[in-house]
């Protein structure tokens, strides 16, 4: 697809028959498919139609293989002959706690099946300095920088005062009361004093690819 | 005045002669005055009112000394008797960026005149993490600790991550389009992952008197 | 852990064996867990992990004593040997009516946790103005006092009013419509013509361990 | 005119010769004529186009007696000939703090043409609640009651509990940051735990006319 | 109860037997009970509390009358010596759309409770005008008027174009998208062109309570 | 230009001699020039560069003639040769009070300039019916109505109730506090019990130019 | 009915029940019934009532005929002898994506049962210029153009500048976090650049209804 | 200075002198000076100050060169030994209409000091496709796009699904009535259905510092 971007497959308000016969489709058009915010009946139903050994996708080829977690609520699934994208580009993905962690999982798998190598670094919220501190040389490493955090949403400001790659904020929806759902973090992320771009709350997908895009250009610089 | 905390005359919205009157009358009421958020114009009807050698109070007394800081839009005036309070208890109060100094300098008045001894900090904004860990072992030191910053308002929540007393978060109105105002800032402090309670944006005085407040109590606890 | 306040678990979002086996790490590792919002399935899967007489550690050591408050939804585990402070210090823990109870009743527990003595005064919302005033003399006692009100979140107002200590207000999430879950209250209290600091709607949590900083303050204070 | 309440000029937006020309009109047709929110120059313009010795309506009529307001922005004429409305009725208007004031005077000069008597109550705000009460039985003497009141609004919540009467709250575009120019004061009134009813912000028009219909239906009932 | 008004149990977030044990009480101490916002089953469980055959106080007393308006959501009952308030004095309770009926519902059984004689008039929305023209001669017999309306809320405001006495806008939560949830009905009514005041959205407690006092008011004044 | 529509300038926030120069440019290059929201400045500036004795196009053409409505702060000029279109069509434009007579008359000047026939129907608010029933036939000869409103905004569902032909409804930025500047006017719109749609607050122009585009759509269908 | 729109029966938040006999009694009445917002037990039970063998309208006549659109959640019924209006006019249903697809199904019975032909349009979002570009010149064809849009709602404005009929805005309910919920898609339409009128989010049987006003103008022009 | 973005004097609410001030310490400390947000009159007092034959750096060494561009509101100065970066890579800024230029501008101006070589393409706004489509070949050559728009902000939707490289919205403060003041346009680029990341509204400085950040990657890449 267009920029190297899986078309995804918004798992919300659809039946997991209706997404499991799009993510069909869609191995069959593009070699691959990629379910977001699947609950688990969702994630199985698409797992039976088009992987395993009695999986095969509407062709009657030979069946896709198939990467689910749970936790993120995606699904991957490669046609058998799919050849995954390779690029020589790295993206760090930075979560705050525990709850920003299936969001930042997100983005990885997006930004992964972009093809970019991806390194996760969690559990860095502000609260204590000493952890972000310790992983500044690490995410330095990488070339793009999704950094999801909730609640008062600190952290990628804290981060792109750190790094010199492009940081990209991806706002968590936790939090509750005013300023609550992740709208803090968000407004803190366009009143940034550092500097860095935003998207939605929650928006995993749209950061992954992003940070996809960025991988993709300067991979495109470094062997041309 | 009850609790120790200075009647304070607003300035916003009243013209330089109603507030310097209101000025005389706290002055010879209370044997002091405090005006806040005050222009020029103001600030020096109520000093000629209340100070220097033709000023005086209603009541033919002595001159009061006075008091301004035009960059914070105070004025603090003494009657020639007033025996200011004096706290065994510091109050620090941090400001992330110039643009929060003149509100942290509202604080900084109103936690002076309840007796507390004051620690400025400034321009230690989280962009630059350097600042604040450079100047954490001196705001340790504090009873409590007033933390002002604007745009996406990180700095409470690091500061309040560094230290053991409590933390007062002051929001202020910088910042433009979404989340502007202060009001980022203002949830920020309301979703912080770190313990900090908070005041509206720019309540310089109400943060300052709180802090005051917390003053008081440990200071009424070391010498009883 | 660090400021002496509990490291708190927030149930909500989280399955019961979940929330367990985190409590049952933080006992590992601190000597207790405190958990918040808990349901009453949850609040049973946490104390028969951790305490009655089949209840131990991950390390077999003798069971914990186990305290839940189920109209609060708050369980709090000590491991056999956990010494819990006590401090010189008090905290009042006011709440105006019967539905700001439960909210009010997870600051007091965190107050307690921090080893403040606590006060609990219920039941004197500002529509019947007889009820506050009989208990002016007794809240004038606390060091520091904690106010829970919904609705018009008129009480900490009244209260910061009667009281020389410092006052916070914790605004809940009661009323519909516009202003309705605790927004009116929370407002009220940035708003508030009395001096006082504010948390978020429901955060019994902050407002308790920010009560709680002060009792140590204090505390530190008369023996030091 | 329809409910004894008298059409209403609101000046803000019309130049002083607007509002004069209007207020001739007004006179001339219903014998009265009532401005609002009239700065000094339209409050002028209107005194001289319909009072004094060279004032007269358009008919060449007697001049009519013109009562102004300067602080609350109102200016009241009556036509030589006017008879104007006296019931046996009494309105009570109370105001929290000095910032209060214009606006309440807005509804007392409303609720005075619709013929009430009006009993004006200043400086009673619920951070020292001894001002209300040293006044709750003189307001408990009225047949309706407006209680302006900013900031938090928390005063007619209070006053609502203390008096049998219907209570109309009318909020004060006080306070600034979040909830601030009177919205935490108007949905105080929405949330409110006694039983009122509230007009918008300002609104002191609103609040005094329907005063005013609760005087005017007690007064017929009295004198059928 | 203070003012004549019952003391009203909000069923919303309480367990059937939480309000029937309420009911009971309130009937045991006031003489009568009234419950707002009941589902069936609480409604039933306060019945079969406090009235039928078996049906009695605590004290074993006679079992009370029990009124269940299941559509409304409400239920009354009263102590088989509880003597009913009775008022010379109406209340019309208009509603536009049978969306709009509970609500006013709720609003009639607390005049009622008050002791006015109410007057229901339905389905008069105004886009069709017809309807709301003809009730208008009924609609004036009232000495208090309480007009529910959702979506646009547009009813109110003509209501009070046509009656001389004091009306009260009851906003439903009626109504989606933008302005949605009794929103637009709300601000509708806060910036009416006619002379009114209004409560906030579904609150027919308060709008009824608000109508009935001021039926008492005119009530004392027909025969002091 | 498309539609039939003319390219409009909108004088806010350029200055004279800036839209003088975009006026002189749509005038050469179109035939016509639509100057919206002018003051008195602009509009005169437009006129002489465009219109009178000395008023020429940059081609040195004969003068155009000029169309100032000062209330309504439009211009209008058409080049000595331009033929503005004529269709049988016909645009009515309701207006609720004076306040709203400036926008209603921006929509009036573009359904002119598209060609249709307008009638002006002013000062019919709902707060007395009996102005928008004497004027129902008449609005019904239109094939299209824009209806103009302010405040509370219940005029628009009035009229789509009265008459068969699509109706627009034009929020206008009176009223103040909450709901004000034409919020609670435009929620009105989108909540309507009547069929209508609606144009954004003041946006007279798109209100004029829709109801223009229905009567082309008529003028064509009547004359193929 | 009035103007020629069905009335139309809202299923959300009545039972299955309720809206089957209110769809029998609109049958009776008007000769048909318009159920919207049904989910499937609603439907059946409305076609169960009305249709098939044993259906039957409460007068015993013949059953009607039943025409059930699931995922738009409507259903129509005709009674045996109702005669469908059918206008010489044509209105586009245009949709962004699939989950835009059953607002616009909504509003495309509605302008079929107001008698205008329809023409469904369907996923031409702008994310991929070329499928609208594709589509111009069909919708072109169309007297009146609704567009349903989600997420950003850029649709519309581009629609807009492609043809030369009215267009109608649509916005449509999905997308997450802030502006989600169609709120950007209905102000973007409010904003937009292009002339266009909307109606509120998921408003799908207003937008079919007002082309529908549209459709009916044409006709009448057409055949006079 | 980090990240190689040059540091940025922001002169709205500061005097030309304190500007010229910050900007002569900014060349005199890192060799150059970047001023946002100046008015004429600050403008030339920073010109002034830094360059032309008396201008000079406090150090009295040579003048800087100056460049002013007043419709953006920005001024750069660099030093005379100041050696600017280079970048071999290309940033695209593309503005909608006439009035989201000087947004534009400051982007524009950004990238450059970052070393990118900037391409401007204006006025290509969706109401008239063909524009953008006839620069899509010209935008396509850009290692990274900025894309300002304001209104309904549809702009950076449709590039971003013509182009590879990563798009960054940047929403501009135009628009009135509900949504305006950039808030839809924001709204609009969260909700896009493109991948795209955004900043927030009238942030030039912002966006155009990210694409500078991604042209040093993909600089640094081609040439490492
Ligand atoms: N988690 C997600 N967040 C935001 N956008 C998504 C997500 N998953 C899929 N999408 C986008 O939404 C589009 C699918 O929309 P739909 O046609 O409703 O399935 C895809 O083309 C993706 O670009
Ligand atoms: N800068 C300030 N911010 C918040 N509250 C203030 C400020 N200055 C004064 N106050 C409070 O506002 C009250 C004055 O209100 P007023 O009667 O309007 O002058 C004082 O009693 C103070 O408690
Ligand atoms: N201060 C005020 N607040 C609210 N409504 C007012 C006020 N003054 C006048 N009005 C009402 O606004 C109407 C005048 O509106 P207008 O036609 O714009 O002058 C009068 O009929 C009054 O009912
Ligand atoms: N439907 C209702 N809407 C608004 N207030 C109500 C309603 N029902 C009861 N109330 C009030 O809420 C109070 C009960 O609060 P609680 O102590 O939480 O039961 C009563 O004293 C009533 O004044
Ligand atoms: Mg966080
Ligand atoms: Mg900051
Ligand atoms: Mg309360
Ligand atoms: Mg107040
Ligand atoms: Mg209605
Ligand atoms: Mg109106
Ligand atoms: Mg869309
Ligand atoms: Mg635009």
């Amino acid at each position: 697809r267009r920029r190297g971007i899986p078309e995804a497959i918004l798992a919300e308000g659809k039946t997991p028959a209706e997404v499991a016969a799009l993510a069909t489709t869609a191995l069959d058009t593009t070699g691959r498919a990629l379910v977001t915010r699947a609950d688990e009946a969702t994630a199985a139903a698409v797992a039976s139609a088009v992987g395993g050994p009695e999986g095969s996708t509407a062709d009657g080829d030979a069946s896709a293989t198939v990467d689910r977690d749970d936790r993120t609520g995606t699904v991957v699934a490669h046609a058998a002959d799919f050849e995954p994208p390779s690029l020589d580009a790295t993206v760090a993905v930075v979560a705050a706690g525990t709850a920003d962690a299936p969001v930042a999982g997100e983005a990885a798998v997006v930004a992964r099946e972009v093809g970019a190598t991806v390194d996760r670094v969690d559990d860095v919220g502000v609260a204590n300095l000493d952890r972000i501190l310790d992983q500044a040389d690490r995410i330095r490493e990488a070339d793009a920088v999704v950094v999801a955090a909730g609640r008062e949403g600190a952290l990628p400001t804290v981060v792109a005062g750190l790094v010199d790659a492009p940081v990209i904020a991806l706002p968590v929806s936790t939090g509750y009361g005013v300023g609550g759902e992740g709208v803090a973090a968000l407004e803190g992320a366009l009143q940034s004093c550092s500097v860095l771009t935003t998207v939605n709350v929650d928006a995993g997908f749209v950061a992954g690819a992003q940070a996809g895009l960025i991988a993709r250009a300067v991979d495109a610089a470094r062997a041309p």
